[in-house]
């Protein structure tokens, strides 16, 4: 085992991300393998939001929607987020939650493409389910239909009955990763549209939604991108769908000319007419702030540390035993999965408690999985090597057998 | 003149909401006659919003879900809102921004009301009237109609063809307040909902809406509430229609059991099924804050002032000739009208740029009205007489004319 702390910290220092990590204001004596659930703060969105809050609200007041430019935002914060999923200028906004910006875009692909299926994966996330479902229900008299079939299964089921396929690049679950760009071609040959939810590999991973053709994608901030919790979502329609049919949640802040205050809806030809309500200025800035620290770190880099980190954290059970313990639910292949690695274990919860109290802070997904995430620009291998060092405590311990820790009082 | 300084300063000196003005950091040498657009910070938000940021989310992370309650905060601000609003618990909810907000309850609305016509006043707040629109663009195969009508035609016009009404209770121009008693009354006469976008009235007047009887309500936080820029809406639902139809955009924070990630959407019974995506946690913790300022006032009190401080500047504007050159388009009695005052004048935008320029900040609506807002927790009567004595000089000396006031280069 110290064999491995050494290679570890060797890796460490070689690290080409380390001049990032300084940037996280992350708690002293914890190891945080939940920045898929929500990132870290960071010192410059602490700076940001306090900048925006007190000299441009605190001393500009309204004058800041000019002044500071406030109007512009969630196109501006869009456009940034738009490089770290390969979106060409003017086709990602940020705005709203990711369920309310997938009601946008199903609606419009539902519109604009013929049949009335959307197909889907049984363990999406649920609230992309949930949203289509939603519509669904809205919608009386057109019989919208939603498909569910198994990863794999996916595919095939891509025919010319299929309308829109709305599927998750990373799977929440098990990590396990979609080819999108087949997908994608797939989809298109059936005259389908397709929605990608990246909300598991925005800045986890690359994402080339210009690049792969992909129609419309919506993903959220709080995640990798380390925007805080609940920031603004994203969306993002490829730019030969803009002004084809507007987004029916048809809000004052998509209007073609807003402060004329029009009676009637004009719709913004551009991407602004995805928007509804007033943005939210100060998330709004927080998340610039967040995405910005991007700018000096290459994706590949990213996807390169992750692997990494995760091939270390498979490595580190096995050498300790805990592979015979636990159950892995991920892609074997790092090529196949995301920025995560997911075990099953029947105790699962508890373990999951007993390694917070260690002050490892990883996630419980019901019914019983062990949700192991994997952020590059904070995480050290170090860190994968003490994490696994106090699982494999806790098991042979069976600390996770404390009232404490088996107590289900949590609710996320 | 100098007789209502002295009458102005005795006003301020008696006034029972002064230790509420402390809490305010608003610039030195500005007045600012704009809280109806965006109110200013104070220190409990500022406070907060740190807290929050550094404290909750920075060292506690993903576990403040938990220990620091977030998941229940939409609830629990939603309670704190309402009791500015009349709204009993339980029937009020933090969320999304205001045009999201009505498309939920329009969408249940018109589910749960015979007759497929939302009647509303033609200048109504245009955002409310779009999402009607979307809703019917929507519905390709159910004809809503939207049916306009000017304020004072509304309560004939309500009659049995009317599925719902739908009203600001203070017009956004004109500051006309509506009766919402007498047409919710009518409205239930004729089998009809009625919905009531109080965002120019939480916080400035009188709200009753379980005493008035009312169905659903919507709302922002950013004016008289004070929350920050686009901070998150508010909608209340009355009791009986809890659980009558499920709203629409059927998002993960509505499940009946959101962590049981089930594929299967399972409305919540109470008014926790009227969220959609994940609550903006900085932003709801800045709500609490500012609404928590209330809490040593009485809204009696608050409208007490904000009539009294229209009072004042409509007096400073006859003694200094000016009502001779400015046209109100307010209702002549305060108690027909909310918390402002409008007036007509074709050079409205330079007068509003030039008076901006000496520290007055109000609004200008297009297309040529100067719109002052009086919000009672921080504005003084001394405020006023010099918001007016400005005023007297910039139109004496023509000030507006100047190019540089001239230029329509703003956006909001």
């Amino acid at each position: 085992m110290l064999e491995m702390l050494e290679e570890a910290r060797l890796l460490d220092n070689r690290d080409p991300l380390n001049h990032v990590k300084t940037q996280f204001d992350t708690p002293k004596n914890t190891i945080y393998l939940d920045g898929n659930s929500l990132g870290p703060l960071s010192y410059p969105v602490n700076l940001r939001v306090q900048e925006v809050m007190n000299e441009q609200w605190g001393q500009d007041l309204i004058k800041s929607w000019n002044q500071h430019n406030w109007i512009h935002k969630p196109q501006q914060v869009g456009d940034s987020i738009g490089k770290l999923i390969g979106a060409a200028s003017g086709q990602t906004i940020c705005c709203d939650s990711i369920s309310v910006n997938l009601f946008k875009v199903l609606s419009v692909a539902l519109n604009t493409h013929e049949g009335s299926t959307v197909l889907s994966t049984k363990d999406n996330f649920p609230t992309d389910l949930y949203m289509v479902q939603g519509l669904k229900a809205l919608f009386s008299a057109r019989n919208i239909e939603l498909k569910l079939v198994a990863e794999k299964q996916l595919e095939k089921h891509i025919d010319e009955d299929i309308a829109v396929v709305m599927v998750s690049q990373v799977n929440f679950r098990s990590g396990a990763l979609l080819d999108i760009p087949k997908l994608t071609k797939r989809a298109h040959e059936n005259n389908a549209a397709i929605i990608v939810d990246v909300a598991h590999s925005a800045g986890a991973l690359p994402v080339h939604l210009d690049r792969w053709k992909v129609d419309f994608a919506v993903g959220c901030t709080y995640k990798y991108l380390n925007a805080g919790p609940g920031a603004p979502a994203f969306l993002y329609v490829a730019k030969r769908h803009l002004g084809a049919s507007a987004q029916p949640l048809y809000g004052w802040m998509g209007h073609a000319e807003p402060f004329e205050f029009s009676p009637d809806y004009q719709p913004a030809a551009d991407i602004t007419q995805y928007l509804t309500g007033t943005p939210p200025i100060i998330s709004m800035a927080a998340t610039e702030a967040a995405v910005s620290i991007f700018e000096s770190v290459s994706i590949d880099e990213i996807r390169d540390k992750s692997i990494k980190l995760g091939l270390a954290f498979e490595r580190a059970m096995e050498t300790s035993g805990l592979d015979q313990r636990f159950q892995s639910i991920s892609p074997s292949s790092p090529k196949q999965r995301g920025s995560q690695l997911s075990y099953e274990h029947p105790e699962a919860f508890a373990i999951c408690q007993a390694w917070i109290a260690e002050g490892v802070i990883a996630d419980f997904r019901a019914p019983n999985y062990l949700r192991i995430g994997f952020a590059p620009l904070y995480l050290s291998f170090e860190d994968i090597f003490h994490a696994v060092e106090k699982l494999e405590k806790i098991m042979r311990t069976k600390a996770y057998n404390a009232p404490k820790f088996q107590a289900k009082n949590k609710v996320t």
